[in-house]
C-alpha cells in the first residue's frame, strides 16, 4: 500500500513547495539564479528548460509530514520546505566541488558545468536564502537550522577524512565513526527538515525533538541502504555501475563493518582494498564477513526507531524498502 | 588626535571579542578549526602559533561602537562582533578561491595551503557558525546579517562578472554599476556590524538603520581608497606592487571613472588596457581623464555621508585619511 503511495506524497509536496522555491530563487542574482535552477534541475546551462528531473524532494516532503504532524495543514511547513531543500541543494553544490565529482543525475555537476569559483558562489548563494527564508520564522527555527548546518559540515570534514585514512590498524575508521558521520552528513538535515515543519505548524518541543530524532535515524538508515545499493544493486536500478562503490575505495558501512571482523577473510578484503584486486571478490568477502548482514541490520534498526515518528511512515517505506 | 586614538579603538575591541570569537572557533571540528585559526592569523598550517598577524578587525569595533552608539557598554555587542568577523572570514576565504589568489597577508591563502575543497569547506562552517552565534539575539538580528549575507553574495557575482566584460562600448562597466557593487561587498557587511551591534545594544530602529547606511558609505570609501591605493600607493605602506591593479587589469573606480569621460585619453587607455600596455602611462592616463580625481572626490563625499553617524568618527578618520 505504502510503497504505492509514498510517491503520491512526494508529488503532493512538490506541488506545494515549488512556487515558494522558484520564487526564493527568482530573487538571486541572475547570474546565481540560473546556476541554481539548474542545480534543481529546471534548466539547462544556458537557462533553457530542462530535460532532466530533478530530486525527489525527500526533504520539502519531510517539512510538510512535520507540519501536519503538529496537526497544521502542510502549507505551515513550506517556509521550513523551501529552507531544507536550499540548504539541500547548496551542500549537493559544495560536495561536489569537494569529492571532484563530475555528474550528477547524468549531468555536469555546477562546478563542471560553470567553473568551481561559480559554484562556490551559486552555494553560499543558496545558504544565505535558507537563512534569510528562516530567519523571519523566529529563533528557534534559526537555532534548528543553524545546528543542522553545523551537523553538516561536521560530517563532510569526518568523510572528507575518511578517505585519508587506513584501512586497518589502530587508525582505521571504525563503523561508529560512520555512523556518526552518516547522521551529521545526512541525517541532521533530514531531522531538521520534519523537526522544523513540526515547529512552524505549531507542535510543542517534544514532538519537534522526537521527528528531528526521526528524521536523523532515518538520515543514517537512507545512507546505509544507499552504500549497499552502491555496491549490490543493480546499476538500471541505481543508475550507477555495479560494484561502483567498491572501485573508488568508498569507506562504506559495509565495507567497515566487514574490516571490524576478526577473520582472515576481513585481512584478505583488506589486502584487496589496498591492491587493485578484483571487485567481485572484494563483493564477495565483504558479504562473507558479515558486512552486508551487519548493514541491513543497522538500516532496519534505525528504520525502527525512526518509525516510532508515525506521521513519516508513508515515506520510509518508499525510501528504505526500495530495493532490499 | 584621531588617527592616534584609532588604533586603540580597535586594539581596545580585539581584546573584547577576542576571547568569544577563539570560543567559538573552538567550537568547530577540530580539522576546520585549524583552518579558520590559519585564516584570523592565530596559527600557522599545522597549528604552530602565529608569526603572521591578523585583519585589523574592523568588522567587530564597528559592532562594539554600535553598541555603544545605543548607550550599552561595547561587550553588548559582542555576539555581533563574532557574527561579523566569522561572516568577514568565510567571504575571505571563498573570494579567495574564485579570484584565484595565491596569497593574502603575506601567506598562502586558505586554498593554496590546504586546497580548494578543504577551504570551501572551512568557508562554509565559518558561515555556520555566524548564523549560530546570532540564532539567539532574536529574528532582527538573523534578518540584518542575512541581508548582509545576501548582498554580499550578490556584491561578488557582479564583481566577478565585471572581469568578463569590456573597457569600451555598450557592455562596459559604468562607474554607478561599480559603486553598487562594493556597497554590497565591502559596505553591506561593514553596515551590518554597526546596525547589529546598535541592536544589541538596544537602539531604536531608526538608529540601527541609520548606522546601517553609514556603514555602507563607509564601505564604499574604503574599497574606493583601496583602489586608488592600488594604483599609487607606495608599495612600501600597502604591500602590493605598484600600479598592481593596473598590471592584473582590475576594474577599479578611478579606471572606470577615467573611461567614463568622453576624451581621446580615455580612448587611448582603453587601447593600453586591452594591449600590453605600459603600466605608469596607463595610471598617468587615469589621472589625466579625472579617474583619480572622481575617486577621491566619491571617498570623500561617502565619508561624510558616514561621519553622519559620529559615534564611528574615530574609526572613519584613521581608515580613510591614512595615505590620501
Amino acid at each position: 500500500m505504502t510503497t504505492l503511495a509514498a510517491p503520491e506524497v512526494l508529488t503532493r509536496c512538490r506541488r506545494l513547495v515549488q512556487p515558494a522555491l522558484q520564487e526564493a530563487v527568482g530573487r538571486l542574482h541572475p547570474w546565481v539564479s540560473e546556476m541554481a535552477a539548474y542545480s534543481f534541475g529546471w534548466c539547462e546551462v544556458g537557462g533553457a528548460p530542462a530535460v532532466a528531473s530533478g530530486g525527489k524532494g525527500v526533504r520539502q516532503a519531510l517539512a510538510l509530514l512535520g507540519a501536519e504532524a503538529a496537526g497544521a495543514p502542510g502549507r505551515a511547513g513550506v517556509p521550513a520546505a523551501v529552507a531544507v531543500e536550499l540548504v539541500h541543494v547548496f551542500s549537493l553544490l559544495h560536495d561536489d566541488i569537494m569529492d571532484g565529482d563530475p555528474a550528477r543525475r547524468g549531468r555536469p555537476t555546477v562546478w563542471k558545468a560553470y567553473g568551481t569559483g561559480p559554484a562556490v558562489l551559486a552555494g553560499d548563494a543558496l545558504f544565505a536564502l535558507a537563512v534569510e527564508t528562516l530567519a523571519g520564522a523566529g529563533s528557534d527555527a534559526v537555532r534548528l537550522l543553524s545546528a543542522a548546518l553545523s551537523d553538516l559540515v561536521r560530517g563532510q570534514a569526518d568523510d572528507l577524512l575518511f578517505a585519508t585514512r587506513p584501512w586497518t590498524g589502530p587508525e582505521r575508521v571504525r563503523p561508529e565513526e560512520y555512523r556518526a558521520m552518516a547522521e551529521h552528513k545526512t541525517g541532521a538535515l533530514l531531522g531538521c527538515a520534519a523537526a522544523l515543519g513540526a515547529l512552524l505548524g505549531g507542535a510543542p518541543p517534544a514532538t519537534v525533538a522526537a521527528l528531528d530524532r526521526a528524521g536523523r535515524h532515518l538520515g543514517v538508515a537512507f545512507q546505509i541502504v544507499d552504500d549497499v545499493l552502491g555496491i549490490w544493486g543493480d546499476p538500471l536500478v541505481t543508475g550507477k555501475p555495479v560494484h561502483g562503490d567498491l572501485r573508488e575505495r568508498k569507506k562504506t558501512f559495509p565495507v567497515l563493518a566487514a574490516l571490524d571482523s576478526p577473520t582472515s577473510a576481513a585481512a584478505r578484503l583488506a589486502r584487496l582494498l589496498g591492491s587493485d584486486g578484483p571487485l567481485r571478490e572484494m563483493a564477495d568477502l565483504v558479504e562473507e564477513c558479515g558486512g552486508r548482514s551487519a548493514a541491513l541490520a543497522e538500516a532496519r534498526r534505525r528504520m525502527a526507531l525512526a518509525e516510532t515518528a508515525y506521521e513519516l511512515r508513508p515515506l520510509l517505506d518508499y525510501l528504505l524498502r526500495r530495493d532490499l
